[in-house]
């Protein structure tokens, strides 16, 4: 994919818009992304997957058609959607070939062109992590970088790749699951049928479960006053007011994410490594440790030529990316 | 990249060559490759780097000049040399930025330049694993795929990653270092600082050494009668001969060679997986455990979207990559 023209060169930006949606399990993000990669008309709400997948979709249709309605409005011409949502997604035909737990039952789904029929507009779809590193390598955390990698910290473990300026979509669009990395071939089962996926210790919803086993086994934490089930965030606000069991989950879950980032480098050789998703929220906290990990096992020469940043869009990176991705397929 | 022309369209291969080498830690081998990545006049023989990094330049340099001057006896010009070397090489500056054991002391050497002005011929230089799976992308057994991985299972463990056509050359050509995915965030030291990396356990030196260590603790096999250090291939020959100890070694190396694959198809979704290197010879008696171990450890829409292939270009892959790597740089 190419940078922004209109970033590089200064150029004006076209008067019009692709609308932007991150459709993820828990929550869907949408924006209007202008061709120079800029998110107007943030707002995000949650997805409630378990209404089943047809009633989403009839969500995602309606608010389609109510995007093209205000831009109509604000004399904004809409030229496409562009739809990033986790599993594995074929981007030539827009069907999800394999769906996560985020999105259980959607394997299979034809979601381009069922969302295309049902609004009459364009829509092109791609794997969110794929779209996250196509923002941040665009117009976030990694706009000077030839090679990026994104590892994003969601509910599960997302990625993207960028080689030499290209998305490294894999065949049938399944590259970038950074998440079923294993650090452990006798480690945690995950539900993808693997074992040790860092999945499994440094995502959200791993540091979660491990703080309720560790309430739950008479650990001494004020997050047991919270008195119901604890979420990473919790976590994260606990560690951060000097929680000492909150600070360790954080920092053995920061010592698995430098494991994986160790092979990640090993790899790809990213010049840029971005770590995005809630859970990348706790900064040094799990930072910390998972730099003092490649310290460790990363020769120097090989340590001193990647950068671990924090995602600069945060939790618009994929509704960037993927606006970003749909004006470039549109363009050609 | 682009495949040779030639192979597609049948057009008449050029009359010139690139003189393609594949410099390793034990053996140098050497060939004339045509356009269409065609290997002639292939030899190899030992590297003796016990001599020094001078002697073994030298050594390269009277290569190249006998070369040459045998093709011109045989009407033919040598248009270049492409140089395929282990550890991580800059290949637009033709630098070794981090040597590995097999060529200790070589960091920071620039061999393409060294090479080029003792020979006064244009040299390129890639990582013998990036030149691998240039080979086995273009001309061997990935000639079908537009995504594809090579692992070179050899005294150390290579690797190469084609995208959607192009090498993965990774930032300052540092890629494709498969040999370093870790498979146990607490398992064996590697010489590179890292833990558990699959070289420690599926490589021809780790099968060795665990032969070795099988001897010595008294376990009861034919190999204890070869009275001498035993070598990756003496566990190959036992084993095919029956002997249950070198069967068992085979196949726990297949089955850490398994879990380290399952990471590689979730990280890059190779659409053909080309296992390579002197250890490949081992064929069913490493891989059926390998394979068992991706069927148990992939989905189903992820397990049938790869093929893992047995290299077709074997001990030449690396010099037909690397000449054909030549040829491209040196038409543009």
């Amino acid at each position: 994919m190419a940078r922004p023209a209109a970033r590089e060169a200064g150029a004006v930006t076209r008067r019009g818009s692709v609308i932007g949606i991150d459709l993820g399990g828990t929550k869907v993000a949408v924006g209007l992304v202008s061709r120079s990669g800029d998110v107007d008309a943030f707002e995000s709400w949650p997805t409630a997957a378990s209404d089943g997948v047809e009633a989403v979709i009839e969500r995602l249709a309606a608010l389609v058609r109510d995007t093209v309605g205000t831009a109509r409005g604000d004399a904004l011409e809409v030229v496409g959607v562009g739809l990033a949502t986790p599993g594995i997604v074929d981007s030539i035909t827009g069907t999800v070939r394999y769906a996560t737990p985020a999105l259980p039952g959607w394997t299979g789904l034809a979601l381009g062109p069922r969302l295309a029929d049902s609004t009459g507009i364009s829509v092109i779809v791609h794997n969110d992590g794929h779209a996250a590193v196509a923002g941040e390598w665009a117009v976030g955390a990694a706009i000077d970088a030839t090679d990026a990698t994104v590892i994003v910290l969601g509910t599960g473990i997302g990625g993207g790749i960028i080689a030499e300026g290209r998305l490294v979509r894999g065949y049938l669009g399944g590259a970038g699951r950074i998440g079923h990395l294993s650090v452990e071939a006798n480690g945690r089962h995950c539900w993808c049928g693997a074992r040790g996926c860092i999945e499994q210790y440094a995502s959200g919803s791993a540091v979660a479960r491990d703080a309720q086993a560790a309430i739950d086994s008479g650990a001494f934490t004020s997050m047991r006053a919270l008195g119901r089930p604890i979420t990473a965030a919790d976590v994260v606000q606990a560690a951060r007011l000097g929680d000492a069991q909150a600070v360790t989950l954080l920092s053995e879950a920061g010592r698995h994410l430098g494991a994986a980032l160790v092979s990640v480098v090993n790899v790809l050789s990213p010049q840029v490594l971005v770590i995005g998703g809630g859970l990348a929220e706790a900064g040094a906290l799990l930072l910390d440790p998972a730099e003092a990990v490649l310290r460790e096992r990363l020769p120097i020469p090989i340590r001193t030529s990647v950068e671990v940043r924090i995602s600069s869009l945060g939790h618009r990176a994929a509704v960037a990316g993927v606006g970003l991705l749909a004006w470039e397929r549109l363009s050609t």
